[in-house]
């Protein structure tokens, strides 16, 4: 890890394309990473929940982490998610992703039998963080993994145990607590802030990069809020904030930010396809109610 | 399913036996299911919960089935758990099942993506089930899965959708809702009643066969149980309840039916050996623990 | 507490009478008392949770329990609920109930600061139980208060500091615990069942009592209960609490036992009024469609 | 409310003195004032959480009321908290706040039976609010309420209805939600930020007013933080924000911010006295390892 670079600026959490019949759209990946790359996005964290990795299989996982791989083209930073219940499965993952050229990989809690505390969530990640060279960043995510660590003692626990601990994708809205992973240890450990509508309060507190499924399809407002923060303009920054805020309102209104984004993604000219079961498919009218309320906001104007 | 028989009485839930470096010891099967057979257990549900499957990777969990098919011999119904996040592995699995010569399947809800209604919860089973000739039985637990939908909705919508809708393993504290599974069109769906230490209730209010982990190792003690309670003897069945309620006070006290339960059948001359992670290994401190506390309760005597 | 017999058989936990205008309705409470005698039931749990005792100042709580004291003559015993989240209120409720002539008090746990364990419970219950001679009931309802302390433990600590502790109103799906409880200290507590629709379930794992909303207008079909598990007839006495889950069908499409059940007052000839906000106030429209549905369930001839 | 001039800057969340014995301690209310009014607080919103009011009587909060307006002596801004469960009271506590001259009036919802949705909880809250010409705070904080209503859509409907609601003090960690609110109807409605350890976060996304406990005893601290951040040195406003959290880390391992925030008082020469039940008193051991603990982040110089 000593050459690594921290990851700064947004970060997208693409969708995982897929056909009508439900299996993958390899082809559409490397049309999304130019749009991407495009729009100002600095990398890509995939297979994480907005790429449904719970819904695909682990040869699936391994066939689209190479094709971002080979899209990214040293454009965009790949992260790969490898999160699963199955430590084997994780482990397999994990190897994967140091073999195809990632750049650092990333996992959420096991969610099903779930850890109690910081030194079982070590426990937990020792061999998957370590079975590959690449940095490690945990996902912290309790509103959908049901696991409640408090996160800056498990970076400190985790920190000894696994020397490729980079840091945490922070998505949980206990912000007192990302600035204790911010403070830790002279400010060691990377925070990826995971919240895009409250993204501004995560630059307040320090941190740097952010990833989220906003970012695949808006990345301009935010680089734009970006830029009004670093130049002091507060005021201007919380203005794009709150248009961010309308859109996630849109998204919510369509089944949140995995349904609803993903439905986005064909009206920005990368058709991704519906997602998965259980979460259902998206139909024709719908499509065409989503881009009205987009368009009454003006989205497709503000979001280049 | 035209000459499918009901189930009936104790179904164990088996504990998946491994080996000290953590690999499948299939080895264990054909002795695991002599005990159970004679201990009065009529069937196994494999590779839910107890049986780890959210930690075993697909091949595994399809090894697992066909070690139990072959131990099985006729002498225990063999219910294969198909569950998974990914619809694709459910149905790889559920397709496996009815090859192999399992008598029935079952599955869990997803649990990282939630159905939040009745229908979307058919939605999701329909093509799993329906992949499968066997009979098939939701696994309703919404303490694991988070996933709270009415089972009586449930069974009421599914069996219009899949032919092959059994019933339901109904592992929940709301008897009341059990109650109207049972009511539900004539009795049509079996209720596998789902909670060891309170299976006198569910006697009480109607089911006829249980699905549980102590069973594994406490069979005896139920089918006094279950037989004092056909006898009209209410008050000997609730005397051998509060001593399966003392049994399970010994598995909670050691991090509770998986883990704790899993270090028993080591006790009891079949060695499955520790739970994979997230659970933490079982020590030989423990087991002479484990063992002094089962003692002092007089369990090695009452359970045969 | 020499003398005090344990509580045996149907406790009905009264709903509060209340004018349109919302004021107390005190002259119904000895009409109701002659019903509630009339029907086999054999105490009442006044100014609980269907007593809305939360929506009552205590000063209207002190002049139910005078009204209730006067009309039970002898007839029903008098369990005052005197629990709040202020101990110097709920001290001046108990002593009020000791010197009005009660039978017995009850109180739930404080739900705005939550005891975390059974030693905290303890040191809040200790001064409100010491306060009066009469034997207290601790209302154990997580569902409602928030506070789920193990009971067993609560008990076996609270005896020892307060010496009229005499049990505890187990309104909760643990049956294990209620297990427990019935089992501690060789059944020195009284455990009073507190979910009426598994009625049969407590009565199955040795509970003798029950207090509950539906005994308030349909005792009779749960007396036909007790009297067929007494003889034995656990199918008899299923169908009858399937029966009861019919009912409760009912009041849970009419906003739950507290709006739904005290709506059926007024069929049943006890007009108790309207709840008090924040339970929405009932219209003749929706008494209207009460009655229908409970007739078409058979209620006003199965209740008799 | 024509004249009434919208709340800015730190709004202190008083506790309430108590004597050894846990009666009031009116006469502390004086210097509490003093100490307030001279560390830069705005406001005081007093009987609220902090303030213990689920734990007092009606009649103690209508005398901690007039304590503090007879002690504010327009150097403070007083909010009287006059949530109840019950209506009456509320109403009760409402109109005494109108008639002995505090500024304003705040409640939190009814935490019993539980509003379900804004329009129940509107509904709840107007005859609370017309019964007094004060401006109306609704107090949001789901994390002890467990009401979880919409609250901008609470607001709009609420206006209506309620000519004096002012706004809403936000204590939920949903920031996107306060955006929504801050947003609402162009800015008519003010938010109170709630959560002092990310105060920052609040007023970047453009708060200007905010309540909390730790303004009690360290306010200096936070209006340098709001200094910094209206001068634009976002960093410097962070690292303070990051010494908050350290007073806050101490404060939760004392039993909270009500618990320990009120034993600091004493510390700082306003003998608060312990809480009530059932809140743990607070011993001379625990006193000193608090100092020790302050002091070993400079907390009273930094205080100053």
């Amino acid at each position: 890890m000593n050459n690594y670079r921290k990851l700064e600026g947004l970060i997208a959490a693409p969708f995982t394309p897929m056909n009508p019949d439900g299996s993958l759209r390899l082809s559409a990946v490397e049309p999304y990473a130019d749009l991407l790359a495009g729009s100002g996005v600095r990398g890509v964290f995939i297979c994480g929940t907005t790429g449904e990795s719970a819904s695909l299989t682990v040869s699936e996982r391994q066939a689209v982490a190479e094709a971002w791989v080979a899209a990214a083209r040293g454009r965009l930073k790949v992260i790969v998610h490898v999160g699963s219940n199955c430590a084997a499965d994780a482990i397999c993952l994990a190897r994967h992703a140091g073999q195809c050229g990632a750049d650092a990989i990333g996992a959420m809690a096991p969610y099903f039998f779930k850890p109690q505390s910081a030194a079982e969530l070590v426990a937990w990640f020792t061999p998957i963080a370590n079975s590959c060279p690449l940095p490690f960043y945990y996902y912290n995510m309790p509103s959908m993994s049901g696991v409640s660590v408090p996160v800056a003692e498990f970076l400190a626990l985790g920190g000894k145990a696994m020397p490729t601990l980079a840091g945490v994708k922070f998505t949980h809205n206990n912000l007192m607590e990302m600035s204790q992973c911010l403070m830790l240890d002279g400010g060691r450990y990377e925070v990826l802030h995971g919240y895009d509508e409250i993204l501004l309060c995560g630059l307040s507190l320090g941190a740097t990069a952010a990833v989220g499924s906003t970012y695949n399809y808006a990345a301009p407002v935010y680089n734009r809020l970006i830029e009004e923060f670093r130049a002091g303009n507060i005021a201007a920054a919380a203005e794009l904030q709150r248009y961010s805020v309308r859109i996630v309102e849109v998204i919510v209104r369509h089944g949140g930010g995995v349904r609803g984004g993903k439905a986005i993604m064909r009206l920005m000219g990368v058709d991704c396809g519906s997602c998965r079961l259980p979460l259902a498919p998206f139909t024709d009218e719908e499509y065409a109610l989503l881009k009205r309320e987009l368009e009454a906001i003006d989205f497709f104007d503000r979001v280049r």
